[in-house]
């Protein structure tokens, strides 16, 4: 974290002159953020910003990238040549395709396969930088290896690295667009890779906006939505009935989801 | 509606260029939209267009204009003479300041009251159009009135003319942002003046994207979020128990809302 | 101004991380933010961010608006009463309608219209604010005024106010969107009403951030912009020629914007 | 290009709402559209949209997302196996890296060195999509190579690949952010491998809205900005004197681009 404006205070101090007089019948700064993203009335939540420098690599910065509502100031390899700097899993992250969700993991690696998995990533990654060097014609300290020769232009040499070497930016973001971030980048579904750095996010957020953090996990990581018919089968439910898949009009999916996040005995 | 690009079958063919091969697996557009508004998969949603021409109250056009991520080209009353129009609730409109919210409606007026209110409103925006036109020194035809003195310029003169004067604008919208739009505005606590223009558009969903509108309902309009702590005293509803309002962590407000929501014998 | 983060050492941090190594190459300050304007390389710009309490009247509110790259809270006169506030402009300021430029102004106004003029706006606010309070059933102090009555909602009798009402927000923009404002409004075609803010916001920027303050007026401000057949006008007036308006292939107003930016004689 | 809505006349249409009555006073469609795009009133460019699916390599998609005004929907390689088809760039554009502009190019390479910067892409690439099939268990036809092995999660092997293989998306825009992007990547300085794209737009933008094209050209592809100092100059020159580089407040460069511009006698 490099730097922000505001916190908590710049929230309630924006949402606080929307209400104007009216404001003392929201008195209390926790109740008002909780009401705040409850009602998701979000824009006060825009008046706080925060600034990152991060280091990551090229294919978790193409996922991230993706957050449009945001500004980014990153490292060009047309500008400058990159580190020899590339992700490698630990073994525990090294999991088989999820044989359920397409886009998913499922059981680690055994050993022998994840130490086969390592070897190829680091000797591909490996080779793909020193031939980086060897089309610029450079050595890793910048010295020209052969003077006989010119190198190959850095925003050609660069097609040449993998999606796991490191790239860098400034990432400056407003509260309301983090908690966006977060909200998918921290969830269990987002790739271990990203949500590895939405985990360290949150605990900035946690210091940074101890109120927002806490009604962030209320209502949005904690939260659950429920659709139309789900919600016919939860008042069914509570009034003691019996819904049944088949009547609920729920795929599939939504009711073995519907029934594992309310505890319904199927 | 004036205009188009695309309708489901723009989404779901977006959609699909992300699952690319896999798409297989998803073989049904209408299960297909569905997945993607549960899940929050908006992005395909923006593949979609549409354009409307509105005419609207200066105060409507006010909240109206707070959807960033839309495109507008408004009349302006820089350039041209607005024309002498401007809105009139309907009596059946006109309501007293509620007074449980702050910023909602009460009880419908007497008719006494009714008419005490729309001569007022009447009699006031005559009266700002007539001294509009003074000033202008020019009639409503667009004859100077008095070739002997200059006009105001009319970026000035338009200063005088109240909130209910009509404007009119092009506004054009992707699907995704259309339906953030309508989430808001076509909510019953949103004002009645700008739900009346949401309830048209959303019929015009209707027959525009007609799976999109669907799954809108489904999981839009007609769902609802439960917080992490609401979550906990659904769970034990379902389980048998009987939650208190004292032990559920919930403000008094969001208890009564459960309560409503999920028909819960309080 | 309520709060900022980063100044001109924001812009040049963010600039230099996409330069990377190479950016000794590019070592002072002043030169590197002049460099990124002239070039329009923006991103960095992004990297401040300022926030600022505004009273502004609503017609100067809607035009401040159509700048959607900020973020705004504002006032609500659905949850609050407005304040009996109003824009009445200064005699100097009442001009008439600029007889070549539709949206534009003239001449000042003689006294004698002047006057007539100002009676008309003070006592149509006027009115509008006093039937306004009889609408609520309140007086200036927030009391009933009559018990036996109930008081109109006040998202409805708001509409009775007139577009010189002040209002108020948090607008909260980054640099670069910020220069985008000030050129636009800071502009002799701006309306003063709005351009007097503009110039103040323009003080802001001066003391705020002085590097980018003089790139701006030299890349910005003070620069204009030659098209490609201004171009060829150019070279050939530079190469001792006499082109003519005849082949120019310039509109008649942009040949007298070119003839006036650049002191040809015509 | 997959779809559009609108094209010079919704342009038009847009921009005359906003002169409403006045509209008579512009009457001639490329005479308006080239005063709006002159006069940088670029919203009623917005009111036009457009569509394409584009194959692209991956180092060239990271350029083209930083500009955020777009949707797009690509091709998830967690979610889909990617083909094997990476960019190798013809003989003629394997240029050195330039010695005056860090990020350009300079002279083409030898017919040798050419033919040993190739070898080395097209087998690092082909190692490096090996590799992949094998992380992931699967053949090129999607068969599993061995059924005692489990292959490893898509979202991971895809870091193996290099920044030269193809991905895929859909990219809708309107036409004011099309410019903005085709000002910058039809630009001789932008990178030969996205202007190849941004030529081939050019002309589709020629065939859909050629007066918006046009305009495009006079205002925006062939303008050149002068500075506050650089107008001062060329108003010295064209009164008939002779300014001097020393005392014109320029930097070396741009007195230098200002020589070239305007064929100024140095």
């Amino acid at each position: 974290m490099i730097d922000y404006m505001g916190d908590d205070a710049a929230v309630v101090q924006a949402a606080r002159v929307s209400y104007g007089r009216g404001t003392k019948h929201v008195s209390e700064d926790r109740g008002l953020i909780n009401y705040l993203l409850r009602h998701s009335h979000t824009t006060p939540f825009e008046m706080a910003e925060i600034k990152f420098h991060v280091k990551l690599p090229i294919f978790v910065a193409r996922q991230w990238i993706r957050h449009r509502m945001a500004s980014v100031n990153e490292y060009s390899a047309r500008y400058s040549v990159l580190d020899r700097e590339f992700y490698i899993p630990n073994t525990a992250n090294l999991a088989a395709q999820s044989s359920t969700n397409r886009q998913g993991r499922g059981d680690v690696l055994t050993d022998s396969e994840a130490s086969d998995v390592l070897a190829l990533l680091r000797n591909d990654a490996t080779r793909a930088y020193d031939d980086y060097l060897v089309m610029l014609n450079e050595d890793e300290h910048g010295n020209t290896i052969d003077a006989a020769r010119v190198g190959l232009a850095r925003e050609l040499a660069r097609m040449n690295l993998s999606l796991n070497f490191y790239t860098q930016w400034y990432w400056k973001v407003d509260l309301h667009n983090l908690m966006n971030f977060l909200r998918l980048r921290a969830d269990p579904h987002a790739q271990y890779e990203i949500r590895a750095y939405a985990e360290v996010m949150l605990d900035v957020l946690r210091h940074w906006a101890p109120l927002t953090f806490d009604a962030f996990k209320e209502h949005r990581l904690g939260a659950i939505q429920l659709s139309a018919s789900a919600v016919k089968v939860v008042r069914a439910l509570i009034a003691g009935e019996q819904p049944s898949f088949e009547t609920s009009g729920l795929s599939k999916r939504e009711w073995a989801e519907l029934v594992d996040q309310l505890g319904i005995k199927d």
